[in-house]
């Protein structure tokens, strides 16, 4: 093995770039973006694309029963667990080009390092790529990193459907045969990885407004999804008197206010966002019956979100505006802590490239979500433009990725050279 | 003419009730309520009944421009302006069967009892059916009365579509071409009557409540529409921090705190409703970059529709949870004081059956808010159950609404003895 900073130096910075502009090829969008929503045809293009670059590495291509891909770099002792660097290359329906797809490319141009630098390591190195990490297509997303991470079952998967009926095990069984006839080999049984590396856009404006092009994450914020129904009386606008009313929309205002101020209580950096939001009957002159919404509620501590979640319930136990309350948790996803061994490795790649960089909690899930409960994980955040992610406008810097991706073999060098085996 | 409250008692309660009953058949939904969109062929059918009824009560019929009939039961002198009483036969989608039908059944009863009991009077007295009132099909309603008034020009009214996309006018040619093959006479211009009375259930919890089964109008309160856009910046609610956030959903809330203060702060019983809110993107983990919702705002007065217009106006031109926000009044319709002698007359009547009742503004909109630009009106009003109507459980008690069609022949008897002519 050469020095610690050696693999970093190694990363072919044009090859890395061009392969991001191939990636952004398959499913491109005029005037820019893609499209490659989870098990489509560009997806499935891409898969074949990542394929194609490892077995030009001299990688073995797998697969497993989600139409995960992984490029296997073999290792001297091949019975030793992989060292596991990706994310995924689905896309939202109007998207940009890095999210995933940057993490992915990144782990290609580490395991090109290594392959040019003719690096002999005792592990094998895998490149991933997780299937439906969006959920865009198929709901809820990162279907192949929870199942991989035995969080979510196959059954439950497979059902989804599309907005065209087609079923997520529909879409999957063709992707399965094309990765069957490229050549991959069929992994019946998930291996568990040494550890989890996953390079990611931010999708927040903290990194580019404090100039860092890469930071360490420290894990990943916990999500509490509701629904809340507000239940009153559909009346006429004209006929019917203030206090003969129940007002299903100023129920929500008032309830809505309330939830507020439960929130600001805490003094605290809790997300609170009300995205969704509708009325029945959604008539101009008609009192609302019924008002719909949704709540995110994000925060690193588990503790803070189980204080709000008791708080949101005894408010939904109260009437406002004449109005019932119905509130539902419809999703709980406990937040994060990246371990912390792995956190120190990247915090000191990080260091020497950019000792003023921050540490980060994600706000946003990602594949290394669900990974953390199989073997230690970790990530790197690097900026994009305004924080803007989702949209064809989503952009990152050439200058920042360059260097993320040199931090990431920075901490995959040290990680072969002294975790042990 | 014979005495005053003659004419009430001739009036046939049992052969008013089963005409009630035969217009809830034409149109019926199971297992209650009406459809009857204005100017589809269950509208046409009860056009066509109206005229059925009217010819054998030896009445002409007559129409318009606009699909209005009119049953004449002619006068000692025919040049004399015609006492007009009526409603209108179209209904909402889902709709009860005593909105605008009973006002029309009422005047068909009254001039049934003038008929039966062969009562000469000097001055021709005609029943109204006013075409699509309800702007369910056709927006906006009153197509029929607000023509006939002078008040909206006939190409607007004619270029309105369904949600099908066929027009008024393509609607109404079917209607005018059936109305001459049953033998209705086409009127050119418009008559100014001699006053317009309207019998309407109250759509509103008041009389109910009171006891009272019939009541005066004294007038419409005014109506102002507004639309509102709050405009944020879409972006992700895990990774976007409060302070950078421009979330409309919480600008929206905020304004409408502003603007349900500034209602309140009045202290007078304003209607103030927001009845549609909608977000874009409208998705659980995206914060609003927009959010639109209307507001329905009436008062009796203008000068306190005008003081909140200005407020609203002046919150409008303020940030909101760092959001901007365009306020739009998309239609204003002025308040709307009754005739004041037409009230003393409808006012004595409703005295001699139920002295206890009150007087109410409505709340609601009708065809005499057009026709009182036009001529001398007012409106008797009687209780509909829990308030509702635009439902198929839309109810009225056959007791209550027997008075209220007794106190109307009672006002008719009086305007045709001792009204100048």
């Amino acid at each position: 093995m050469q020095t610690s900073s050696s693999l970093a130096r190694a990363v072919d910075g044009d090859r890395f770039w061009a392969d991001i502009e191939a990636q952004a090829k398959i499913g491109a969008l005029p005037p820019r973006g893609i499209r490659r929503l989870a098990l489509d045809d560009q997806d499935n293009r891409a898969r074949r694309w990542l394929m194609d670059q490892g077995k030009a590495l001299g990688c073995s291509a797998h697969y497993d029963d989600m139409g995960n891909v992984f490029l296997r770099r073999e290792g001297q002792d091949p019975s030793l667990p992989p060292l596991l660097i990706g994310s995924h290359l689905d896309s939202q329906p109007s998207a940009g080009a890095y999210d995933g797809t940057l993490g992915v490319v990144a782990g290609l141009a580490v395991v090109r390092a290594l392959a040019e630098q003719q690096i002999v390591h005792k592990r094998p190195v895998e490149v991933v790529s997780w299937t439906n990490e969006e959920g865009a297509r198929f709901a809820p997303g990162a279907s192949g990193s929870s199942w991989f991470a035995g969080r979510r079952d196959a059954e439950t998967i497979l059902a989804a459907r599309d907005d065209d009926g087609v079923t997520f095990r529909e879409a999957l069984t063709d992707c399965l045969a094309l990765l069957e006839a490229q050549g991959a080999q069929f992994r019946d049984i998930p291996v568990v990885p040494h550890a989890f590396l996953e390079l990611h856009i931010e999708q927040g404006p903290v990194l580019e407004a404090q100039g860092a092009p890469v930071c360490v994450v420290t894990g990943i914020q916990g999500v509490n999804w509701y629904e809340v129904e507000v239940n009153g009386q559909a009346n006429h606008a004209g006929t019917t008197p203030e206090a003969s009313r129940r007002d299903a929309f100023m129920g929500a205002h008032a309830l809505v206010g309330a939830l507020k101020q439960a929130v600001s209580a805490l003094n605290d950096q809790v997300r609170f966002t009300i995205g969704k939001f509708a009325l029945t009957p959604n008539s101009v002159n008609t009192i609302a019956q019924q008002a719909r919404f949704t709540i995110d509620l994000r925060h690193p501590d588990p503790a803070v979100l189980d204080t709000l979640d008791a708080a949101f319930q005894r408010l939904a136990e109260q009437e406002w505006s004449n109005c019932t309350v119905r509130l539902e948790a419809t999703s709980k996803v406990a937040p994060v802590a990246f371990d912390h061994h792995l956190v120190a490795v990247l915090d000191d790649a990080v260091k020497a490239f950019c000792p003023q960089a921050p540490r980060l909690v994600s706000g946003a899930f990602h594949d290394a979500i669900h990974l953390a409960h199989l073997c230690p994980t970790a990530m790197l955040f690097t900026p994009c433009r305004a924080g803007i992610s989702h949209h064809p406008d989503e952009h990152i810097e050439r200058v920042d990725a360059e260097v993320a991706v040199r931090v990431l073999a920075h901490a995959v060098e040290r990680l072969l050279t002294t975790r042990k085996d």
